[in-house]
């Protein structure tokens, strides 16, 4: 199966890197953006038959391995076969 | 409108970045994590009534500011009101 | 000049990423690694003739656009001509 | 000892996230920015008395696990007791 794991700055901290592109897109005539965030999105091939399974073990090493839950938000987007 | 762009090392370029996050899980005792790719996601907020247009902005924008279209592919992952 | 400016989290903010790759280096049998802590580097070439004026302006810049001061740190590493 | 890594890259690929920090900084008004280019750097904390093995060993996982040497190239900045 592939998971797809998006790990986000939560909605409070700030983020300087995207708030750069978000200039950036002003400074090339792009008047409409009004806010751009950045984050990091992880892509997880596991072996597994049992989505529910696959759920679990992927939510752990999101917790573990791929945010720091005290300033990041992450979501399993996507579980695909 | 917020569109969802994702950026991802093309498939055939090496990401040591997810190699050392799937060792990682290895290490950890998850045995059936097979690869990771480590990618961006980026989450523009624009102003605009019509999809197309916002469309075909934040394509423009992810070709322009947000990858390097020689060594990643991006995609418009999702565009919502 | 070129100024060097590195961004790295606090050392009191969790960094996942630098523990993944320090979990990977003891899976690739380097046991004497205790610790990884990733961060950002940025090289930011600019006008000044007066190294004074450009360390202000790095220094403002690195503030506003390349760090969130209140989860990381930043330092200009070097101003060279 | 304490090796401080860096990771850029290479002078030739393209960097649209240091491209887009760059467009911003003009759009703050500071005018005399002429190019701006992001990488990582990795701070690893290992057990070594002997600096000729500390080097030989970061050296490898750098090559390994941080950098990929295809597109980056990666640079030995510091060791430190």
């Amino acid at each position: 199966m592939k998971a797809t794991v998006t790990v986000m700055l939560k909605p409070d901290v700030l983020d300087p890197q995207g708030g750069a592109i978000g200039r950036a897109c002003a400074s090339l005539g792009y008047e409409g953006i009004r806010d751009v965030r950045q984050g990091k999105i992880f892509e997880v091939k596991l072996d597994a038959t049992d989505e529910a399974a696959a759920r679990r073990v992927v939510l752990e090493l999101a917790e573990k391995l791929l945010a720091n839950p005290v300033i990041e938000d992450f979501q399993l987007e996507k579980l695909e076969d």
